[in-house]
């Protein structure tokens, strides 16, 4: 599987202090959603702290630097860098101190109108430091604080400045503040630990500090907690809403609950469709580690073929594994994936990845099963077939590189050596969440894209 | 589950050189059986380096270093340090120079004689600068070497000295040699890629440097390869062969088969003997990951009942992880763990883990359900009651700490809070490994130690 | 000797590239002008890289790192932190990318009126994101730059904004420029090696990098590389020049040439200077390691008292030293500097120190004289008597605990326990450079401040 | 200069405890002995611990590290590799449990029989970890307690079985002791601070420490420290003694006294030597630093020239230092030593250096100062000429890169490219320590070895 993961924020206004802490916890459980860098910024008497720097969370935070970050504010980020150079020095959150006091903005996202905004501000005088979108959405929300009577209506006003993606959590002196751009492409949620509140990208950061589920951000809407209360405005005007369909296939922790839909009852769902449109023939449905998984429960479920592991996946291959040369990929894909022969050999497999991108990785996959002594190998995936790049802040590769853009499904099936292939049909993507209250972006799959 | 992991490991000859990245990989494949520290020793032109340091094999090895290690022989260990300090200086593998030349040794086990060797030698004028094992068994082999026409011989000898677990490669100048002790407690297997031979704890790494699987390594056999041919001496008044039967059910990989016996099958039969005697009415079974997982799905096949994830484990926990206070010990086990509310809530669970030892750990685990909504909880352990400690490399408590050595199983269900609870029968043991060609050590459910 | 050091600043243009390692070598030649952090940035086909954080230039920069910023253009800082916090996002050159491009600067100096230009410019929707002198100094400059014709203009007009000390090189996608303040607070000079231009705090960095001298920039010139040639502008109305005799005195290398009067000579004058006034019967001059010890070496011509060393200063006593509890403050100055019994014993000595701050550091060195068995100390300030702050850089306390603002000559002897006790006439003060084209700035020992 | 240095020793027995400090502020007294490597052990209730690692002494020891070391007894080391590898595994002290407790050994020094002696000791079973010599010291001393009545009488009887240069501090549970080969040499020190006794290499340390000196270590003796008490005893039929004479020229720190004899005056009295032998027509006496800075001065006493500083020497080119290419070794010398042009300039300078070696370092010194302006140079050496390598520890290259073995004065003169060059006489090196009470070594330029 070739997708890369999001980025997730995190943020957590208590009283009784030790924030940091709680962002620390909060960022554990995120940090799926980005193993590049991560940071923490805090404030306490008013007084703004951060820390940032490349690596997980494990290894950026010692305990005495936690203990030095305390505040009755947090917000944290973990990055997965979209774009090239992920360096120490576009590790969020970004902090800036202006006329009125500091800010801390954090983002999961991907603006569309980055350029347009750079230049236009950059001939009023604007100066960036960094290539980030955080940097300029920080600088909007500055200048319009300078024109507004309070932060979230500054932030509001930033909005409308805004194409494209973000989940933002944002920290001034005094208050703590969330929003989600009108569309609703990442998620957002809002949590409660007595008289805290917290928000983050998933509910699994929640449950990390103990924090019950309160409801999600709205597409559009500012949230903000001043003097211990929960306060929300909303951009009017609002087109409808397109939550990233790869939220539910491959992003986000199956224990996380996303809009009202579960992940894991969303992967099942896939798998139970799957089921239905391809029927196989088969002793056994495995799926590739770790986000197929699911939807092969979902489909042995559906088909009653029993379920197994396919696969053991090497949980330490990590950033500083040394790779084996060029000419060995396929024994890189087998340090990580290693086929579970007992579970294969002699015997018809249906195999489910979450999706299918360049088609290079699952010629190996099902090499593999081959090798350990599969009779048949029914490849299913669990996205339609990708025919268009994402311009929302999931890194898919350019058309020429999708092979479901290039080929026909009998061409695929026969350039990755299976007896059998199928995607899940693009119609039945909505279905897969039916408890979600937002609509569906699937441009990659229809190049309907919800913004020009 | 507080059983903690035991060594790994590694041995290649190889003529065409490159053998430190092949004990790279392997290395990797076998980093589950131990965190704490890691290395590779490798012989060029009869010239021996080392490096070794505390950290995962990521960690420690860069791609320059692994480069100026290559030879044609290596050995590699990865270190679960079992006694005590695990600092940079208890490494493996151990070297030494002494008046035949290079030697170095790397060791998984126990030895139960440490102290009276240790006492004897040093009467006789040995100088130890660790307090290792290894050292100890590196020693004798060295000494008997004076007095032997070969180092193979050597290795035969020192093995009537040794009492306890150990499965060791062992490197000279021109000769890689594995040795297994006369009960087998360790695994240890022989793998062949083209004209090179391999050795290792388990399979899998076998796997990760696409070698075959040749055979396991004999209960007190000594093997080595010398000019490219393999070759074997058995020392002689064998007791019957004990494999420790936690390789099964714990340290081992799924995707490793030991003694002819692949664990994920023994882990399988575990949970469908567990269904045949305790059948319970529920509507899920799921288990405590990772090693709970297999035992689990065994239960689901054979009673009908379905097989779901119960829990999301957070990968990222690791050694540099900052633990919540002593007063939330609950909420430590939720950050590694958390509940899948869609997969539990309104349900009847059965719940297999693979052993329960102080049961603090269970009776937080069960509470995460609770707080999930499970309706009831029967819990299962794949491993007999634990009553007595093990000598030989696996680390069980003393007595006052394994609850059920103080408690019956009715006791044991109340302080864990469950709904009804169930250990496996410990004569039902050996049916979980009927492809094995060794028996097996139960000897912490019986206290029928193989040695005095 | 309490006064700390100045930053030093560092550019090359050469069109045969390796830039970065010849501003290696500059910033290695600085380094006595700050051991808090370095950082070298280049320009290479117009883009810009820059690596800087905390530490000696010997530990941020690895050779693999220079070959990477490799450049036909490079700045670079080592930095003493002069205002508090001095972590490594202080570290400069400080870098932006606008709407003309990218922009670099390196800033040596201290400006008077910050708060007053922080405010102004953020009325104007500036946002700052760092505390430095640097980010401001760079913003004004980008600023300019968009109502100017060029980078050069920028500077000129950037500079009637700044009150106060600066000594800058600043690069652009197409220019390398150095810019010093009207009143020549800060030195900076100008070399050059074949084709390439080189600009410098100090001499001895054009004398690493094999340049030659070709003059000191002006106080309020701005000179520019362009196409291989060398051009400059200089701002009209110039106050009088003023540069700080700390630079004669402590600051700067002896090796250095500073606005054409050898630091050397300087401080030999200081010390002849110091014999006519102060004549001594005494058997021997030393100086306090490193600054007084040329001082000393002029008083012993002048008087014809044999000059010998007296103290054996410690070399590795960096950084990372763990000193002695406060109770052993003695000891800490002795594990720095330890007395040369042989030179003292049953002598009468001449002591020459650059200068005296606190006085506490000169009864702790007076009383190691003293044990190590000087019959008499006569102690000589190579300074005149300070006794008002500085606002331009140097770090000097403020008034109460200056001990020549509080007490008499005759008092201070007391108080540090010497026989007799002499401070270069403030009157003498421009006699010690004169070969120097600049005046010389004396508020400390005056309160004659140049600027309001 | 190419002369490598020495390594240092320092043993400290308090029973005040805080040993391990004083040992990490001896050790930075002693840096200039060494600067691969550094380490403490301490004793405590009886319990060794141990910290060392490659380094200077401010890198390998943090605050933490020091308390958590501490103990009533502590050795320390720093450690010049004067043999290939000198990575963390050959860092001092070296440490090992045997039968009789816990032995440390920290020592400086070379034997000369260290090949024949492993030999024979493996033979007998002796399995040696290390290249180093301390490790078969140690193993010696402690075979030898097997048979002793008293760890003393082990180190003394030990010293029968060692040819060569030691000096030694060993530790034993309960016992300090040092001791010093028959020979003399290298240097050994003994002081005292109230009830404490303090052992080390040189003086300097004792003055770190605060403590007093006593008395030096005789050649062949041991001392050692027990219940608070000091006792000696000395090896029967000793040699004439013969400390090595680069102690004073070069090894030492100035302000050591070695064997009675002051270090700073044994090199004036060289100066003077070299003054009275070689007078010159010249306007300047300058040395190169750091080592002929003092021979230079004792020369302009003598002379009537007057004395200068002709070099200014960067003081952070250290280890990391990434050096110029090989094309550019002249540039090389100049990063490190810069000449002071204002002292140079249209003179006759007469240059001392403490010796000269190979003769290229020379000949670049030499060139500086005529690009500097001097009009003629006269190159003196402090050391005479070099004929032939050391055994004990010194590191001089083998003959044929010894440019005194190859030619004669004249022609090395022209080789240098200097005006006149002349050696200390080898008859007056015997008067350059007048106070000393150990005899000379002086084989390095007469080939008199005092031992086959």
């Amino acid at each position: 599987m070739a997708l890369h993961e999001e980025c997730g924020v995190f943020g957590i206004y208590d009283l009784n202090g030790g924030c940091a802490r709680d962002a620390y916890y909060g960022l554990y459980a995120l940090q799926h959603r980005g193993q590049e860098a991560c940071g923490i910024a805090t404030i306490n008497d008013l007084e703004l702290s951060c820390r940032k720097d490349s690596g997980l969370v494990g290894e950026v935070f010692s305990e005495a630097e936690l203990d030095a970050l305390n505040g009755v504010m947090a917000i944290g980020h973990t990055r997965y860098s979209t774009t090239g150079g992920g360096g120490r020095e576009n590790a969020q959150p970004l902090t800036l101190k202006y006329v009125k006091g500091s800010l801390a903005v954090a983002h999961n996202g991907n603006l569309v109108n980055t350029e347009a905004l750079k230049t236009e501000y950059e001939y009023k005088g604007a100066i960036f430091h960094t290539t980030t979108d955080s940097e300029i959405i920080a600088y909007i929300i500055a200048q319009e604080r300078l024109q507004s009577g309070s932060i979230e209506e500054a932030v509001i006003r930033a909005m409308a400045h805004l194409r494209g993606a973000f989940s933002l959590v944002v920290m001034s002196s005094r208050k703590l503040l969330a929003a989600r751009d009108p569309w609703g492409f990442r998620p957002l949620c809002i949590g409660r630990r007595g008289e805290a509140y917290v928000f983050a990208s998933e509910t699994c950061a929640l449950d990390s500090v103990d924090a019950t589920f309160v409801r999600d951000v709205l597409p559009g809407e500012v949230v903000w907690v001043e003097n211990g209360e929960l306060n929300s405005i909303r951009v009017q005007d609002r087109p409808p809403s397109r939550l990233c369909v790869f939220e539910y296939l491959y992003f986000a922790r199956p224990d996380s609950v996303i809009d009202c839909q579960s992940v894991y009852e969303s992967r099942l769902l896939a798998g139970k469709y799957l089921a239905r449109e391809f029927p196989r023939e088969a002793d056994v449905v495995i799926g590739v580690p770790d986000s197929g998984l699911v939807a092969a429960k979902g489909y042995a479920i559906e088909s009653g073929i029993p379920y197994n592991d396919g696969f053991i996946k090497n949980r330490y291959v990590g950033r500083t594994f040394i790779k084996p040369g060029q000419a060995e990929r396929e024994k890189a894909v087998r340090l990580k994936l290693n086929p579970l022969r007992a579970a294969i050999e002699n015997r018809r497999v249906v195999v489910i990845d979450d999706s299918i991108v360049r088609g290079t990785t699952t010629r190996q996959t099902i090499k593999l099963l081959r090798d350990a002594g599969a009779l048949e190998v029914h490849m299913l995936s669990a996205a339609p077939k990708f025919i268009s790049p994402c311009f929302f802040g999931t890194d898919i590769p350019d058309k020429s590189n999708l092979i479901a853009a290039n080929y026909t499904t009998d061409e695929i099936c026969a350039r990755i050596d299976a007896d059998s292939l199928g995607f899940l049909p693009v119609e039945l993507l909505t279905k897969i969440a039916p408890d979600s209250m937002c609509g569906i972006c699937d441009a990659c799959f229809t190049e309907d894209y919800p913004t020009e």
